[in-house]
């Protein structure tokens, strides 16, 4: 029933629900409330929105060398680069592998990097059906490659998986066989800062005292 | 922090992220990974959501007569009718009042109503500051005073707001000193359909008990 109900609907409400439920997260009746909180918005908000959504798929690419987003004019077809890798002032000896494109910017924003990333998409994940194939792998080697990558910084997800990731990483430059191979770190793992020991886990509190650090004058 | 980070992405990012979170339940990372996901989705599906969207607040109206909505052209200025206020063949006695536009067409798909709908907009509820005057209360007294309804429905929340309603709406169509007034009655309430009485509410059961019928033959 909850199928049929939608035939009731205007034709717009109806073209606005089916939209609405390729989104992640949104089943029929929260694509309902979806409409309902529409209709009750401002027009000129929804039609900034609705501009935005456009703008977003016409203008935005993957960055051709790192994965993160790049923005490039409508009609372009030339390869995209994005703010990062376009910027000759950064120090390109430096890659900070990441998992996602929401990972640089939070790692940006610190202001603690001026290197490079490299966007993987994703970390290996058997259980959701992610390989080494469904990640941007092939094009980190050929930059490793390419050479002039001093460092390679590790800042994937603390958990099984990201570990999973960051190891065979680690084996598959191994195996370029390079003359140079770039330094491989990964960031620290601890206890968060500005934060009582009570909120931390056990797992990152016996990885803080593993990896202790002398206190430095 | 979580602020900040938004303007290290591309401008038609930003412009999507900050739409996207006028969005009510989307906060600042959810539109970040409602981005990732239209950008993993097939374009042409992003642009017929978009467009969706524009055709929603340029096309559909509250229907002048019941607050459901209706489709209208979008240069058309006229007074907009719903399909059912603007179809000569159902029942203009009988009109089912509910609370939302969502619960004309749950009530239609049943088949079992071939009246007018009356949409409040809402139900009063103090603790949300929703007030009478806030609910489309006045334009059914007006139809009402307008004559020719044989039967007004109640199809309200089962809840104390829904109650609360009913009760305040009866008490205003009894003030209006009607030479006809309207048969005024609600749906029942009672146990559902089809399911066992382990899955009831001890509330329902009470109402059902107390409701119960005679065996038709």
């Amino acid at each position: 029933m909850a199928k049929d109900v939608r035939v009731y609907y205007p034709a717009s409400i109806r073209a606005a629900l089916e939209g609405l439920t390729t989104l992640p997260g949104l089943g029929p009746r929260s694509a309902e409330r979806m409409v309902q909180h529409l209709l009750s918005m401002d027009t000129e908000l929804v039609i900034r929105l609705a501009d935005s959504l456009r703008g977003l798929v016409s203008r935005v690419r993957p960055c051709a060398v790192c994965g993160f987003y790049a923005e490039i004019e409508e009609a372009e077809a030339v390869e995209a680069k994005c703010v990062f890798c376009a910027d000759a002032r950064r120090d390109s000896a430096l890659v900070c592998v990441v998992e996602q494109p929401q990972d640089v910017v939070r790692i940006e924003s610190t202001g603690a990097f001026a290197g490079l990333f490299h966007v993987l998409g994703g970390r290996i994940s058997p259980l959701d059906g992610v390989g080494p194939e469904d990640l941007r792998i092939a094009p980190l080697l050929a930059r490793i490659r390419a050479g002039g990558i001093g460092e390679l910084i590790f800042a994937l997800g603390g958990d099984l998986e990201g570990e999973t990731t960051a190891h065979y990483l680690v084996d598959c430059v191994s195996r370029l066989g390079l003359e140079h191979t770039p330094k491989l770190t990964r960031i620290a793992q601890g206890v968060p800062v500005g934060s009582g020991l009570e909120f931390a886990d056990a797992a990152s509190i016996q990885r803080a005292l593993g990896s202790r650090t002398l206190f430095e004058d």
